[in-house]
């Protein structure tokens, strides 16, 4: 019933190799490894495990069957029949050459052959190989089975087909291959990756900055540019409409300056601006600086929201932010319904009424004292039934305001009623009446308020008390 | 009944000062901005634009009501009665010592006085200034409403107080000061961004790569990691259980290797590995590498997925792996909890529930026959009450599906009942009754629904009527 399933040797077995085992065997190759060094198989099955985590919380789309991985006790039994042989052994010129021309040696017609190396040209690595022509350098970045970048580099024996089916196979798998034109050292992504590298160890070594300090440099700020524009598009929306010209006239003097230890740069000769302009316009494809700001800005709103998730970098200080601005919270005033809430049939969407009555309840709860000092000390209340009843439309654009009456309460549960009004008209737009349960956080069970929480929620019972009860309250919902 | 709004006074209006005019007004601060060049009202209105709709999509917390944005025809005028002053002027030394020096003449007593320099030193630019005790660098990143991080640095005629103030003030409207102790050129964060923009410049100088490939080798790669680690902490995980110092002596020959342009290196001697391994250690915290690449896996993830919403960068990877894995599968009914679902409490927001809950009445009544020709002949059901149970949390990622259930019908209201549980689960983790009524939408009225809707209405009432009747159904709120 299905095709048979292609099948990749991996020579090595350390982060990168087990890596690639895993990106394969999720992708449905059957795999096959070898690895003299004792652990290997454990620390392979250990990335796998991590990786099958990972790509279970990473899409809804059907995943193939996996595949097998298998250990070979040779690199001649890893090799034969495979489709790709993939070497990943350390960074050694001679140990590399020796075991990628063995691979040569066995492995079957149609073969490629890929080295992993982060650095080492191909032209020295294909060297000792009979059919060079075969070989290209595909180099991924930890963790390979989550980051799509593989930089792919022949050398001067390599045929352009080699880097062709290079490029299809492993943008099958998932990846984003980037051809490298020029045979250099490092590549271009490590050689990116070592500037900065050799930078923060001379921050450290000089006692400006602790790694820490150095890695915080980066990830509340331009870190989160680079994960999706790199540092050409980034400079070029910082020169406005006028673009990339701009900008190079503008920080090119900071070229002389003393900002970095590493101070070979290169001059900025009218035909390097040239270039670099001509490219970046390229780059840019037609978008102007503002749609690229607003793409920049659309992009690093979610990034932030991913970030804050797992409250790490600056996603923590978001949800730093937040908790403050809760804390803060003034009485619910009036607000704008912004277009986006607008679905495909021209109305406000449903939950975006909700959203309006959840902010009303936010509001209350800050009068009542659930502040961010009270949550950090493990008390909070949340909604559990909420009745909603739309009476008539909201328009986007609307001015809009939340009444808010505490009908009943006790020392878990706040019973409330909301009513939402435009702003100039007394007939109510809907209602919600809601039950909030008062949690322990810690244990996440039900738990009565605590003070000054408490004596505030009965003050505000014994004024709304005397208001009379809604109409609308206590419904339930039936056709009869 | 509201307390005075905070003040501040911005000198410069350029990128950086828009940006900054954005993030104040947006937490509620009055700003005062100065700038001669034409133009500058102009883009600082733009500016808060691309940031009101930027921030409205970030938070669901309340934010406060803006804060009043004004021009001031002088720095005197500017300057009058802020807390803050932020001078944000080009990067020409004798330029900014003197608007700084203007403002500290007229500054209120009490007011912190701040450059948004990106490299020059702060004891140049406190010269001319009467009170420079009170006066720090504090730089920014584009865009300033957005990217969190703020340096802050002190010159030689710096009081500590006014480091320990800055850092509170930036932190109340939700930046991450990074306090650098040395004062040197560039601070910290620009020496690791020239460095990189330099090898940069080098790789397209010399004809390796173009600024789009330069790019691309960014933001597949370890672009996507420096948005929340930095490079240290990234590779300490790479060091894999022996952390830093098996990083260092596994990767610390190829500082030797010719691997930038940029060869003045630090030596790494004894000294410098103990301090790096020191330093890392305390960074890592007590986690081990395990759990440090879980944690990147699982920001990885968050990540892609992030991107993948705006079909950018990594995400349009992600998504094209995504469509080839289709192929002509059917598309799962299960969906994913997205980041930004959560709200600052950690917890998916009560609004998202009902979205679900709609999303799932609308497939409903797609297969009802409520179709785009039916929807354009001025037929229509509307939802027109909701109750809403939360029993157990959702928590983002989560795939999920929804049930539903036609408790009851006439011919013009329809009677649900949703259930909405996680994949491979049992017990639901909130339920939606909810009343939809057929509307004669040019009417507006309420209508009978017509063929074929009604007879399909008819049919599914006859299947569902055999289903036992859901537990809550027909519940009413109350504390009794």
């Amino acid at each position: 019933m299905s095709a048979r399933r292609r099948s990749v040797a991996l020579l090595g077995s350390g982060v990168i190799g087990a890596g690639w085992a895993a990106r394969f065997v999720l992708n449905g190759w059957d795999v096959r490894l070898y690895d003299p060094a004792p652990g290997a198989a454990a620390r392979a099955a250990g990335v796998l495990e991590d990786a099958r985590t990972a790509f279970g919380r990473l899409t809804l789309a059907p995943l193939p069957a996996e595949g097998a991985l298998r250990f070979a006790a040779s690199v001649e039994e890893a090799v034969a029949g495979a489709e790709l042989v993939q070497e990943s052994a350390p960074e050694r010129v001679d140990l590399k050459r020796g075991l990628l021309a063995a691979a040569d040696r066995v492995a079957q017609h149609g073969a490629l052959i890929c080295s992993s190396t982060s650095g080492l040209r191909p032209t020295e690595l294909q060297a000792e190989m009979e059919r060079p022509e075969r070989f290209c350098v595909a180099h991924p970045f930890n963790p390979v089975y989550l980051l799509p970048l593989v930089e792919l580099c022949g050398g001067e024996r390599t045929a352009p087909e080699a880097i062709e089916r290079a490029a299809e196979l492993f943008r099958s798998v998932g990846m984003q291959p980037l051809v490298v034109r020029s045979e250099i050292d490092g590549f271009i992504a490590d050689r990116l990756l070592e500037a900065l590298w050799r930078e923060a160890l001379w921050l450290v070594s000089d006692g400006i900055a602790t790694v820490e300090e150095v890695d915080d440099a980066i990830r509340y700020g331009a870190g989160l540019r680079w994960a999706f524009m790199g540092t050409f598009l980034t400079y070029r929306i910082a020169g406005g409409e006028a673009g990339m010209r701009h900008f190079l006239h503008q920080f090119g003097p900071t070229l002389e300056l003393p900002w970095t230890r590493l101070m070979d740069v290169p001059e900025l000769t009218d035909e390097l601006v040239e270039e670099v302009v001509e490219q970046s316009d390229s780059q840019a494809g037609g978008r102007s600086a503002r749609e690229l700001e607003q793409l920049r800005d659309r992009v690093l709103v979610r990034l932030l929201q991913a970030l804050r998730v797992e409250e790490t970098a600056a996603g923590a200080t978001l949800a730093a932010w937040e908790r403050s601005l809760l804390g803060e919270a003034a009485p619910t005033s009036a607000r704008l319904v912004p277009p986006e809430w607008v679905d495909y049939n021209g109305h406000v969407h449903e939950s975006r009424y909700l959203q309006l009555f959840a902010d009303a309840t936010d509001a209350l709860l800050g009068e009542l004292g659930v502040d961010a000092g009270y949550l950090a000390s493990g008390g909070s209340y949340f909604t559990v039934e909420t009745h909603l009843s739309h009476l008539r439309q909201l328009e986007a654009g609307d001015s809009v305001y939340v009444t808010t009456q505490l009908l009943d309460s006790d020392e878990k549960r706040l019973h409330v009623f909301h009513v939402l009004f435009r702003d100039g008209e007394s007939d109510p737009l809907a209602t919600a009446e809601q039950m909030l349960l008062h949690v322990d956080t810690e244990s996440g069970r039900a738990a009565a308020a605590r003070e000054p929480v408490r004596e505030r929620v009965a003050e505000l019972a014994r004024r709304h008390g005397e208001l009379p009860r809604p109409e609308r309250a206590g419904r339930s919902i039936g056709v009869k």
